[in-house]
């Protein structure tokens, strides 16, 4: 039996990204846009992107850093519970969606929502949902970091069942529970991240503790990496590929107190070849990556081939900018798949 | 209602310790041996302590570091299933115990037991409960990280059946599942840690990653350390304290990779004071923390009064010697309770 020697992917799609800003923007921005077509860019700035002014100048930022013709970065709006209809109608074609935090949840939500019940969300979401703007939602309580996710199901529940036209996208599902609600409302979507489809609990903290791979929502049990790994095998149509690639200098990561998030665009599309043809899925690659988002957010994005070819990547031990610098998941280790520079 | 201002210990015993070896020795064996009457001392040096020479020399090394004519270091065998009754014999008057690693499950366990097999261990377990050395035991599988203790308890079950007239004391425990577990079998005993009276996991990693309350065990779910407290603070009598306090340099802690281990020693004291008299059991804490020690190890300490004061106590950064450095637990933070230097 021969074995693949190279695999192409049509429009990469990133549908979680954070990008940051300044120096770190000039640095991560086109480790994503060497390879991706498009990307859905968080809004969790200091000061979050809560005005069509940051929101546009945010865009231009973004696309001066990643100095690609072709990249598109989807940018989405910070969610406030106040927005009126007329701010919301008047933005709705500059945004892809509107990114909920619960305040404190994660890097840079201190001003997130302090309720999720749904009469608080009410005036937004049904503004929203009028529109036609979909909802992405950081789907964690407060509660036990084990069951934060779990915990948050009845609330996507909830706001499922109250606004049936509203597009929601649980972002970077980690649990079994949350693969299977997708079945159950028509209206629920979700990403998933890289490392949630080969990582659990066990690899940030079961042997030494790892700084790189702590990122929120936290890595959960075997039984959801399964669940995570088999939806995304099969290209499961409400089931999009978003990173949450999240840079954080070095020396923020390995310190007291390390901050959360894993960075891995410059690795994703290397190491989803190398997970799909183990699992003899690759048919499934571009869906997964690529053609399920299109269908779920209605894109149709600029043409671009990534072409990738089975020769051993070493992965840098850091990216650096000036100041800025940032360590990759996988970071001095070999994939057995490399893009071939075009 | 007047609220207390001192309250007494007398023979504080740590049945978990470890006092490492050379210059780490000197710094952290004083941080015992000043509130301590007497500790058990573990056997994990790099080599470990399976010789009756590599015994006494560590002995006369703690003691000489820890230059306190009243502690008493208690020390313990390196368990090895191939250790013959002849040699135990001879080393029994020597030792408290026997402590068993499973290979690779903590620092320094490397050459641990391979496999947990009662007939594999039986030859050296035999001779243990013949000669009555009681049984020191890191209950772990080296299965999911949250499953690793409660996956060890069928272990536990199959020694405690096979021989009944052998001491057990499951390390370090930290789930409901062992606190359950003493009740049946009447040669099970436990130690618990302090920082598993006090925390989950949510405290390692619910919020930012905490290198410094990192530990194996890991600090578990809440319904788990509520079983732990409550066995506390009622001075179950099968329960002691042993702080498992485990001394790494900073660096090592602080880093990528951070090794396993909270270092207790100099607050363990004043914390239990502090957690007991808030719950209105501080008439049990002499029994948690000496009474039920001396009782399942049939010992007689030499008198020690430790005299804490309702006092604000700050907790040093790091405590220093020569080349070796230690963060304690609650670091920079301030306890209400202090020790009054005799």
């Amino acid at each position: 039996m021969s074995s693949l020697t190279t695999f192409e992917i049509n429009e990469p799609l990133d549908m979680h990204l954070h990008l940051r800003d300044g120096d770190m923007l000039k640095l991560v921005g086109p480790l994503t846009s060497n390879t991706f077509t498009g990307a859905l860019i968080m809004p969790n700035l200091v000061p979050p992107i809560t005005t069509k002014e940051a929101l546009l100048s945010y865009k231009d930022r973004i696309k001066e850093a990643c100095k690609d013709d072709i990249f598109d970065p989807h940018v989405t709006l910070f969610f406030k519970d106040d927005y009126s209809y007329e701010f919301l109608e008047n933005i709705k074609d500059d945004i892809i969606g509107i990114k909920l935090y619960p305040a404190g949840i994660t890097t840079n939500s201190e001003t997130g929502v302090s309720s999720m019940d749904v009469e608080v969300l009410r005036p937004t979401l049904e503004s929203m949902s009028k529109l036609g703007i979909p909802f992405c939602v950081h789907g964690e309580t407060n509660g036990f970091v084990m069951d934060r996710e779990r915990e948050f199901m009845p609330i996507y529940e909830s706001i499922a069942q109250a606004f049936p036209d509203l597009k929601i996208i649980m972002e970077h599902i980690t649990t079994k529970d949350a693969v299977e609600l997708l079945e159950k409302y028509d209206n629920l979507h979700a990403t998933v991240t890289l490392q949630h489809l080969l990582i659990t609990l066990d690899d940030v903290a079961g042997g030494m503790l790892q700084p790189h791979l702590f990122c929120k929502p936290i890595a959960k049990r075997p039984e959801d990496r399964s669940a995570l790994l088999n939806a995304a095998l099969k290209a499961h149509p409400k089931l999009m590929f978003g990173s949450d690639s999240a840079p954080h200098p070095k020396h923020k990561k390995e310190s007291c107190g390390c901050a959360a998030g894993v960075f891995t665009s410059p690795i994703a599309l290397q190491v989803l070849v190398e997970l799909f043809e183990e699992h003899n899925c690759l048919d499934n690659l571009n869906d997964f990556v690529s053609l399920n988002a299109q269908r779920v957010y209605n894109l149709k994005p600029k043409k671009k081939t990534i072409k990738l070819v089975k020769k051993d990547f070493v992965v840098p031990a850091i990216y650096e900018y000036k100041n800025e610098n940032v360590v990759p998941m996988y970071a001095n280790e070999t994939l057995a798949w490399s893009i071939e520079k075009s």
